[in-house]
């Protein structure tokens, strides 16, 4: 695994023999040779031929500023576990990294492996240069289809969050994150440097962030690049690093130094490893970093038309943008891509020589490109998964008794982590307790890995739940750790998920797109479980009530989208199992964390969420032939009111024959077509019949209703209730009046929508009207909602 | 306005004298005192007598454990205001500090002066404790209902960014920021340190960061609380802070030490401002900031059934919450709250004596809870609005001539920055040239106070431009500025707005609020620009095509929400003035930056923009009458490839009645009763007819068109085109084919739904599979569209 000239080196005072030298500077012109001519060649890779117009892409589509400092890292750090056998991946944080990561792992084998029509020969060349950022191609940026990444370019800001995620319960693996100087002014990534403080030096891998500033992004200078260095480096201490600076131009020097840094930054993981598998202190750990300054466009063209372009931000994208039409730029961009001498460094037919990829480690799951936690789903494996029938609640009968659902679940978590102690990390953002799965602090404790006080509760160095005040913290670290094969949960607050609609977007693309790479193994899905739901903010107030998470989930791909409104406890232990099991998918389960009554035993509601809706003959009244109206419902609240109002029609026009649907998995209300989970149109018309009134109390934003089933038959008969942006702090029966979705609302909506019912309705419309009345007076006068109402059950 | 006995206490060597010691401790025990009194109290607010069960509140819903640090803060910035003058507001980071809020501003008079019926006295004091988180009652957070407040409670990461975006362009404000540890963990915060390098001392007002350390959020501790005290340090003056540390439990001794450093850290402040105005270097400038270390629950229960409390967790709410029932809560309770001593507080009538608020300034405008600041419309002025016609494009014919509509609009904005060089911002995430709307470079640049380089361009200490690769902090930045009376322009890249969706989410509940609230002024809209949208993100990839933005907005309520697509240069022009000049709405105006066809003069665009859609009879071959198809369209792109269907119907279907509409501002398709821009059922009928094919060619996901026209009656008739999620890196024509938006498509569209057009229409069908296939093998081997394609106009 070692190389005998790097040892003799490493003897020779850590510093990097002229061997060494040239080894790594003949892999760092070799990538920048591709990398450059990803950017720009249809043809003539090898520059076999003097470069005309016609080898040059119509379109010019690329990046070239970061990737040449992506290239050197590559280089060094390959060069690292070459010597050291280290198990390493990469993030590639700068966005446009994409031709630096594809022209790496070209040279290292890996591509090729991975493609194998993209043979490592002047063939393969040409189609590797070809592809990039072209039709049926390969994106710019790094991305699902880069072997190597679990990380796509592009949305900023969750380069070192992936990589603690990916760190997590892999205690000999080295993550080095290149964050950029761009990325660095996110404020995600901000938040996500003082992360190695829930990391635990014995259980954990290591993150490396290699802080690269390049002086620029898009149009202007970056911060971090031009605060005073002091001030940098006083930051970065401040966050519990120990930072190494390698700065320079001068290719030669700055292999030497960043040869000998990585060097010494190993040494120090490897000390700080050695003393944590010894039993030293676990906080206070002192974790080295690398800052690494480099021009932007680093040995590219200097000037172009009398403008400065190297070390500006003229290099961030094309810095020869008329290469087709512009002879001189053509003659440049040949003169700069002959500056690598690619003669020296690819043979006869286009293959790299042995000396330019003389740092690549020989073993190829060691290669940094082939690390397989980089395709966690080689290497994930089922949860061992504890009987959820176990921790079933007891119903003696539909709607008589109340638990906390999410309680119940804590329960069943509890187990799944006590079964799984290295594979399985709930996330959330401090609010597992309040979410009432606190059962879960029987067996672990929240991740945590600084000063404690005696007063301290649950707090454990290798604690499986991880708790911050960042969503995206929380977000970014299940992301790594599930695309590194492991699996997990993240619980939140509603309406405030919201915060990680982006990250979520980004996953879920990258989700579709590794179905089609057949090479990339299924990894488990990514469950949010959504509790402190909209209807139950009535103390916290209008700003943390929102339901529109589903909304902005649903409009991504069917393939990878589920989500669950199990009404019940046992409902939603059935529904936790079903998602701990999945793979590939984004689950979105909410439920609420209050006393709500339960209607099902477990194997009626295993039955139940198998089917993902069905009619509940016990609540309805059409005796099993059709109904004269549909009550449906999706989610707790909505369903107990629904039953309520089921109840008030029962007794007050015992003549309607009224049937009551729950809806658990949303997604069957979806046109077959549309979704996998899509119910037949026949299945939905025996269910919502195609000319009676549906009233729908749903959980959501009522429209989402209408979108998922404006193609169904009984489209035109559908009212539905829910969540219209109407909300105070009040109680629980007060937020449902003011969205007229409580139970007396929704029998005036069966009788509205039946003429014809005749006198007994039209008094009942009016009883349900005072009836709302006096609730709300209550309400005014004692704060708190009217007893009758609070404690209602079915059978009462 | 200054007060003797704190002049003799300065000239005393700073330190707080006696009498200032009692005024401080006076107005934070009187502070205490209201803020118990609204988490707990029904009744008997004075404690005239001993406290009964029957005087507590059946819910008791509120946050005690970030209050008294809050009251301790006010009481001591309040004592600067007065002996200073200073104009100065706070901004409250921590989410549950309504209490204080409320507490502070009733002490001042601010309350009743905003709400008359709270009045200082004991009938007044009930009023405010009864209605604190209780149905129809005020928030537990901080909220618009709270004077003196732009920020609210709850989601957290905002307060720095909403406090520099308040600073901006007021250089005599102090902006008293008060972070809470559980904030600072969050990601958008700790991306806002450094924001200070945006502000312009000159040019700018003040932000003073307070970092309020009391250790705990929900249910664990903080990092920033447990970090080493010399990390927490170096992190500050990394981010370019000189930190002030005040810590301690002994109230008499923190009033003395809080009292000194405020004097030390307002003199700083003075120096600095009174530097840049002698001319001193703007950058570089080291802004003192205060860190605040005191107990969570402060001065609250010790112990309460056996568990510490005061200085854990366990204050974080309710610490005492069986009040109702354990007499035991009960006495302690009525201990905590008579420790304050409320018969020195408040005299016989319940009002605050005289000494207890002696710390609250004179001047009601001085007092910060009543600073006009904080009701930005009170300081509203409308922008002084150039004229857009004069940036008018020539428009010889329809669908003739190419645009880039931003850089267009660019003209249109320089002019207004140079209208209003103090009024208006345009921030954005290193876009605006991305964007092209580079043209404001010629009147002012970005803003920049750190180091420059010769190679720097567009760069001033006081620009108008504020760029920074965060846009949370771009969001934050102008709600700050526009919730304190000034204008702005948001402008990003469609697909990464979703970053900020949650703050969105806020700002437009905090608007939809504000409406309820009639001393709030109307404030100028949230304009958002969407360039770089979907349907030409061919070069950067998939994870860049997300439209699903609107989908997230048109969830708020209709009367906040505006949302526009201009097809071109005109009409871009004319919705943008329209934005600048509205008020209290959120408008979302996407348009493209590449070149497009124009196809309005100006006056037609301004009266199109004026309708928000029409029917395009250069366009029609329906000549006026009934058509057999309509083909409507939503967004530049649609509306290109919808032009392009008409010409290919009327060319190769002659015969066909084709009508063609387009439509600018989205929620005129909403009925009348669900927007105030809703068209009329009978106007939407003779537009889009009751019983043809309606073929939609929408910008975003097609659903979005649904759910909007679902009660229309032609709803059955329409068949929308729009982005479902297929996209890659390829060409911009490829991006539409891939999601059957092309021209091609379309016309298929039209003959699939409408039976019995016979032969030719079967023949043309085929033609264009055949079109689609030509272009696709185009695309793959050119990397480009097709010429005709790529070159095609209405008139070509």
């Amino acid at each position: 695994m070692t190389d005998t000239t790097e040892r003799a080196d490493t003897a020779a005072g850590r510093a990097l023999g002229d061997a060494g030298l040239r080894q790594a500077d003949l892999y760092f012109r070799a990538a920048n040779y591709l990398s450059i001519g990803q950017i720009y060649l249809l043809d003539n890779p090898l520059l076999r031929e003097p470069l005309q117009a016609e080898h040059i892409k119509p379109r010019l589509l690329g990046h070239w500023g970061t990737v040449p400092g992506l290239n050197f890292v590559y280089a060094h750090l390959s060069r690292q576990v070459k010597r050291r056998g280290t198990d390493m991946m990469w993030i590639v944080g700068p966005g446009h990294g994409g031709p630096s990561a594809v022209a790496t792992s070209w040279l290292d084998g890996t591509y090729t492996d991975v493609y194998p029509e993209v043979t490592q020969d002047a063939a393969g060349m040409r189609k590797l240069f070809r592809q990039f950022s072209f039709p049926g191609g390969v994106p710019s940026h790094v991305a699902p289809e880069t072997p190597g990444s679990i990380h796509e370019g592009g949305e900023l800001g969750y380069s070192l969050s992936h990589a603690y995620g990916a760190a997590f319960d892999n205690p000999d693996l080295v993550v080095a994150a290149v964050v950029g100087d761009g990325e660095a002014e996110t404020g995600p990534l901000a938040g996500s440097w003082t992360a190695h403080h829930f990391t635990d030096p014995r259980r954990d891998g290591t993150v490396l962030p290699i802080l690269h500033l390049n002086g620029y992004k898009i149009a202007g200078p970056t911060m971090l690049a031009r605060m005073p260095e002091s001030d940098l480096v006083s930051m970065l201490e401040g966050f519990g690093y120990r930072p190494h600076i390698v700065a320079g131009d001068d290719p030669a020097e700055m292999h030497r130094t960043m040869a000998a840094t990585f060097d010494r930054v190993l040494d120090e993981i490897a000390e700080i490893k050695e003393g944590a598998g010894r039993g030293a202190a676990r906080g206070g750990v002192r974790w080295p970093m690398v800052v690494l300054r480099t021009p932007k466009g680093w040995t590219g063209p200097a000037e172009v038309d009398g403008q400065p372009v190297e070390n500006t931000w003229r290099s961030h994208q094309v810095p020869l943008a008329a290469v087709r039409t512009d002879p001189d730029h053509l003659r440049q961009l040949e003169e700069w891509m002959r500056s690598y001498r690619p003669e020296e460094l690819f043979d006869a037919d286009g293959a790299p020589v042995a000396e330019s990829t003389a740092v690549v480690p020989d073993d190829i799951e060691r290669r940094i490109s082939g690390n397989p936690h980089a395709n966690g789903g080689l290497l994930l494996k089922d949860l061992t998964m504890p009987d959820f029938r176990e921790h079933a609640v007891e119903v003696p009968a539909p709607g008589a008794v109340r638990s906390e659902a999410t309680r119940v679940l804590g329960g069943f978590l509890r187990d799944v982590v006590r079964a799984n102690p290295r594979t399985f990390r709930i996330v959330g953002p401090d609010e597992t307790a309040s979410n009432r799965l606190d059962a879960v602090f029987e067996e672990t404790g929240r991740a945590w890995n600084m000063a404690t006080l005696p007063t301290d509760r649950n707090l454990a160095p290798d604690g499986r739940v991880m708790e911050t005040l960042s969503e995206h913290l929380c977000q970014g670290w299940l992301e790594g750790y599930l695309l590194t094969g492991r699996h997990g949960l993240f619980n939140s607050y509603e309406a405030f998920i919201h915060i990680v609609d982006s990250m979520f977007n980004q996953h879920a693309k990258w989700l579709k797109v590794t179905r089609d790479l057949p090479w990339r193994r299924p990894i488990a899905s990514l469950n949010y479980l959504l509790s402190s739901h909209v209807w139950r903010q009535d103390h916290n107030g209008f700003s943390h009530q929102d339901p529109g998470f589903i909304d902005h989930v649903v409009n991504k791909k069917p393939e990878i989208i589920r989500v669950y409104l199990p009404p019940d406890a046992n409902t939603l232990l059935s529904t936790a199992e079903h998602c701990l099991r999945s793979r590939d998918y984004v689950n979105v389960v909410i439920a609420g964390k209050q006393p709500t009554l339960n209607y099902m035993s477990m194997e009626d509601a295993i039955a139940h969420c198998t089917h993902g809706l069905g009619i509940w003959e016990w609540a309805s009244t059409d005796a099993g032939v059709e109904p004269d109206v549909v009550l449906a419902c999706a989610g707790d609240v909505p369903t107990v009111e629904t039953l309520a109002a089921a109840k008030l029609l029962r007794e007050h026009l015992p003549d309607l024959r009224v049937r009551v649907v729950n809806v658990v998995d949303l997604m069957r209300l979806q046109p077959e077509e549309e979704h996998p989970h899509g119910l037949s149109q026949k299945a939905f018309d025996a269910i919502f019949t195609t000319d009676k009134p549906i009233i729908f109390a749903f959980h959501g934003y009522p429209w989402l209703i209408h979108r998922l089933t404006y193609r169904r038959n009984g489209h035109g008969n559908l009212h539905v209730r829910g969540y219209k942006e109407e909300g105070t702090t009040t109680t629980p029966f007060d937020m449902v009046m003011l969205n007229d979705l409580d139970r007396f609302h929704l029998v005036c909506d069966v009788i509205d929508n039946m003429p014809g019912l005749g006198v007994s309705a039209a008094h009942l419309r009016q009883r349900m009207q005072n009836e709302r009345l006096r609730c709300r007076a209550h309400t005014r006068e004692y704060g708190d909602d009217a007893p009758d109402i609070r404690d209602w059950t079915w059978s009462s």
